[in-house]
């Protein structure tokens, strides 16, 4: 049963049941910010600053299923965010003579900024996978496609022949494009641990366990000081333990990951909207070049064959740039934390993570499902009965009869067949200065032989890899 | 216990626990979905389409608690909206007889554009009791601090005085202008209802029971049409079942409603973040003018008194432009129906509903609670020496002394003041080009006498209801 | 010659030589702001705050074409602003017994938000008059098409008949819709007036023209004090020179006036988008349903018709709402002027009103030159063989076999239309179980036959006026 | 004298005078095109498919001071872009033995996109040197400021202490992410070549001078075909020529480059709001401590020391992120070449580099101006009585006392010295359960003594180069 005051993704068919989805839950979430405080006393056992004991009470208290998210989510209001009951209910569970070694020397903003790039990493890794997926299926397509000719559309309409492999090799190379931004920002997340405000002075204001660390400023009382190599030992191993980057300077009000992490899903999902543009496009009924591998039907219209999956994506690439621009806003932030950015960041961040989660699943289906109907992309290049290839007529009659003459032949050519609803090439063979020149006007108006370099530049792109 | 897969608000405390929330949860919309399938029949009972009895029996089965809202997101994904498996399971709930009076005639945008309507609306409902609390509040703020002086500022600096009641008045004045533009959106909130694309001919299309109205088109077989009458009596009927306005025209891409929509709410909960501005920064630590009546605090630092509620209502402000600005882009949409934008309205719109109706609740505790300090407001007035009357002095002097010669004069003794830390009164007092215009300099240099006009703004203001 | 550093709009086809651009430019503006400047000294005037002499000096030298709008532009980096230096150069053109009336009592964001007011209400004239055209022509059109069927088009696909004057009442009603929202927004649009910090209190400050009219704290120096009356006689007379409401309070940080300003115009480019993405899809080359009047070419490909002002509707709606949400954001402001989102209105607000501008332009353009082709309409209602009308097959069978035979009959029936190429109404013919049944099939097969009640709706929204 | 109909910068304060400002002109735009122009045939004569004179005749033509961009502007309606008339004119400038030569097998996006480029190329190398100048000046505010100590503020509340140095080494942090992700952009950024519909076809198409070289399907008139080896020839020799990468696919709607230039911008101008958002916080009247170099004054108010240059950088952070947006999502267009989205993206895309170039003078102008006044950040440190270093006291107190003691102990020394206005450590003195431990009072309790591992982390950022 669903709680009534819970999302179960009721308005967001293009996630719903996505890995991504699962991995960016509240559950998924609580369990992001238990790893963050999991990690912390274990990154100090082994920096010097905390036993291990303790370390590993804690550890075994952070388990999501022994908390109540909702109740969470209710006590965040009195103090802004969900880190401070969620320390309350973890000491309650852990023994007493280690509960002063939860969350110690941290701030709230340590751990939910940690926990959002965990969520991140994880989620960045399901979306890599069904990018590689993606592109796997594009490189077969182009391959497979790699000179069948269709028309090329400029402004809503025909303009030359191109052909479908050269179109899903650069879905496939934006597919590549997202992939490489999104792997650069994987590596790059990073942990955070700051402290109250980002000097890390908590973290060694205690004395160490066993006396042999001392706490900062250990002249007071005769104790050698932990100092910046226990800090350093610290970072390294709290990044170590989550598996992220180790950053030079706690990020707290320096919000580069979260902008790099924004730009980048929104390229993604925005990118996945080129393919589901022209999914969308080339499915019209009036085209019918492409269609979705399984037609999303209606029961009293059977003739239905909607594109779901470049809808979805559409959607998806609709929203996906708002988003990000409001993470980007973040960044002109003042103090050590702001009142209200850092805040702004939670929601989208992690509904930017998901949208483009589900995009990438809906990018898999489409183009694994796809299909192509090379007989109408071989019909629509005599729509224009053979205007399609005016350029080359031009280019070739040009030298011949001088560019005035030939301009003047062609316009009218192309004006008679229009209007008779005749193919040009027939027109021009009815010209007496035409026919003259002993052309193979079959050859030169065929649209299928004027895709220019098309295979080529296919080929060289699907070299990347 | 919380499902996996779902939000609980945990990353949302600007709403948690909000009756806004509540309002906007799965479960509301789905009875929303609901609502709006069971007012179909009803209204069409009523215009003579349908037997009251089906009626009757599709509005008991309408019960959001009887369906799995989970499941029905996860279905979702083949058609790429909730409404196609709602009906499956709605019409096998319904007994027999009834069951083809089930979503007859409509369109699965016809029952998600209403059930979205009618989810503002009731949300909007909230909104605006909690926009009047706040208003309230506001009210007796701006009554209380009429004349409460303090230091008006300007690009960060002291500039002149003002009043604190006009700083109230004039928040008030954007919570009444939220409201208004609420009120007007609420009223004009339509239903939905066009059938497959906007035409509304399947509704007339089916015999009607009885026999006594026909279908569309009655010349077939003789019978008599169901026509223009029938139609508008439906779409009267439909409105008036569900509480919401009458649409001229079907409106599945003519987005007017969900683009004021959206504009409103994003208004309301900018403007909310006024305010919020305004307290945030005078309760900083080194102003403290102004602060919230519960104070956010922190175990470790016991002096932190956070503006929680400022934050939150900060955060709110800093996310809703941009949820706005992907609503309305979705105005410029082709066909009957668009693939993507549609579908990319639904989560934004409802994020947007229920930021502002959590913004709306923190809007109400923030201004109930605010605690206003007058002495530290008017000691501010004194750090800049006095100099914060400067251009009441420029006023006066400039036509005794000539205004070259009086600015001369002032920017001297300003000078003065400020690099010995005197005040300008006292340095003035010791001008004999001064003392010699016989002036009362006590009162001309006195703050808290140039106010200007800022009372009378405040009673102005305060008229408005 | 133009100057190397300024635009011409060569990036701006959109707008580029419109009436909007020319009420925008800075010439335009500087005159705005030049138009504020002397409407004050006679609004004090006629308040009695000012000689009469004065005001007509400084409206006098108040002329756009004695100023160097580049020269201000590099002297407002100083003060963040180009009133600054305004004001120094207008005071030097004023002959000297009324130099001290330039300005007095005003802050710079006075004279530039009533500029800015003045700017866009001179642009709204405008842009009202080029809807009204938009929506003549639209109405026309949705007259002279009220019964011409076509396909309606639902994510992508054939879902049931329509006629193009349903498509063209839509169009127009969302030009209304625009139009209703800017004739609002302009009737509200305010001066302003608050000196340095909204409350008024430098206009009253100075001694009165003749002495009969005294500064505020009269006390001082035995003169009448100007009071409330005064400062009410001044905005009523500000407002009424300019040809602006009079607002409540100075709204220096109450953006009211702004965000409805922003809201109204993305909601009209917006808008205006919709007639633009149906214009561009329709007028593909496999659809042709619509043609621009005039066919944007090109010399290589004769057979290019493109879709020019198709193409910049679009893209002014691509850009209009996340300029409108830049100014949303405004709204979030602190004090009594913020240091940062103020200025950053100005250009956003420019734009929107030139974007919007130009789009109005291009829409009267697109719907005045608008071809329409019901032949090619006609003939893509039998792309679906037949099946564009299985909705209404639908609720005619069900009653006569039961809505399970039904079904069954007429997915057997197009699946054998699809597959062989034929008309469903001749598959049909040949089913004894449908023949035995006496129905009209060609008319009921008739996709022009079902189009719902689309002509009565037509009817209905031409009402509105 | 400036155009009625022009833009000089006058609503620009941010980027007026800038070199930024200059290099994204009408005019540099022209000479832009015009390179993009020029460079083409000199590219094909390297590939062997056009004679050097003709490439040099176009090339000498090609004189922005030649072209009149406001006739260019209003004649780029018709086909809605310049490139158009722009040809036209260019042609009629070559002498007519080469005028065959000019655009040859070229399409107007690729001049546009070029030119676009051409102009990033330029104005990002201003914003580097820029961004250079300015995270010099920081490094030099970090070392100098290493260990000055002052309140870090967090939710606006004093925190706990920290370094300005650590503060300055962040904002050196942020703007050398800006600086490392312009130049990966600037080095990226590609010249655009691809013909119609970017299979290259036209410009092989032609008969090659000399006959050497000749045209695609020679088979036709018994010539060599220009091939593969032609066009990388051909791609090479154009980068080239313009200094610009060389895409391995034309990017017509595969738009990338768009999106990674638009994404590091808005990353930099909003990035360049932190800093500014600082100093506009630290030099509020009430703090001041900081001040920016250059007063931004007022006449009728002295005492004003407006944060001029902070408020133009947080306008530029306000507005960057949404144009950002409307460029990315430009992303999601079909075809060959969009209806609109290309459209949308030239004006965004120009403001976002000069509003990125103001911002970056700006930044320099700010930082290294900067006035820091440690007297005032010292004394702050005492405004919460010394609280602000409780966090230091539980720290050392718990392990002497157990924590509930030291907890409870605190809080009531930390009531009473705020309510009688003491120092914490005056009342902790009076204390005998504290003296009775022989701590060193005044050195735990000095703010000064608190700011952790502050002037390491300084140390460690300021490594990075």
């Amino acid at each position: 049963m669903t709680r009534a005051d819970s999302d179960t993704g009721l308005l967001a068919p293009g996630r719903a049941g996505s890995a991504a989805e699962a991995a960016t839950g509240d559950t998924a979430f609580l369990q992001a910010l238990l790893d963050a405080e999991a990690a912390l006393p274990r990154a100090q056992a082994a920096a010097g600053l905390a036993p291990a004991e303790a370390a590993e009470a804690v550890a075994a208290a952070a388990d999501a299923s022994r908390f109540d998210a909702r109740d969470l989510a209710l006590r965040a209001r009195t103090g802004g965010n969900p880190v401070i009951p969620l320390v309350a209910d973890l000491t309650a569970l852990v023994p007493e003579p280690h509960r002063e070694y939860v969350h110690r020397g941290a701030t709230s903003q340590d751990i939910m900024d940690t926990a959002m790039m965990l969520m991140a990493a994880r989620t960045l890794d399901l979306i890599l996978g069904d990018l590689d997926r993606a592109a796997g299926a594009l490189a077969r397509l182009a391959a497979a496609h790699r000179t069948t000719a269709m028309p090329a559309r400029t402004l809503t309409q025909h303009a030359v022949p191109t052909t479908f492999g050269l179109k899903a090799a650069g879905w496939r190379s934006l597919v590549l494009d997202a992939r490489d931004r999104l792997r650069t920002v994987r590596a790059a997340l990073p942990c955070q641990l700051g402290g109250a405000a980002g000097t890390l002075a908590a973290f060694t204001a205690f004395p160490a366990p066993g006396g042999t660390v001392t706490p900062h400023g250990g002249a007071v009382r005769g104790r050698e000081p932990a100092g910046p190599a226990h800090v350093d030992a610290l970072l390294d191993a709290y990044a170590h333990q989550l598996g992220l980057a180790r950053p030079v300077l706690p990020w707290h009000t320096l919000r580069t990951p979260v902008a790099d992490l924004a730009s980048a899903l929104a390229f993604t999902a925005t990118a996945l909207g080129k393919p589901a543009a022209d999914v969308a496009t080339l499915s019209r009924t009036e085209i019918g070049e492409l269609a979705e591998g399984v037609r999303g039907g209606s029961s009293a219209m059977p003739h239905k064959a909607n594109p779901v999956r470049a809808t979805l994506l559409a959607a998806a690439a609709h929203r996906a740039p708002a988003l990000a621009a409001t993470l980007c806003a973040a960044l002109a932030a003042p103090d050590e934390r702001p009142a209200g950015t850092w805040h702004a960041e939670w929601e989208p961040l992690r509904e930017l993570l998901r949208l483009t989660g589900g995009a990438a699943r809906d990018a898999v289906e489409l183009t694994e499902g796809l299909r192509v109907h090379p007989d109408r992309m071989r019909a629509h290049l005599d729509l224009t009965h053979g205007l399609i290839v005016s350029e080359r007529l031009s280019a070739e009659l040009a030298p011949l009869l001088g560019r005035a003459r030939a301009k003047q032949l062609l316009t009218e050519a192309a004006r008679r067949a229009e209007e008779r609803g005749r193919m040009l090439v027939d027109v021009l063979a009815e010209l007496r200065e035409i026919t003259a020149l002993g052309l193979d006007l079959v050859e030169l108006t065929d649209p299928a032989r004027y895709t220019g370099h098309a295979a080529h530049l296919t080929d060289r792109a699907l070299e990347r890899s």
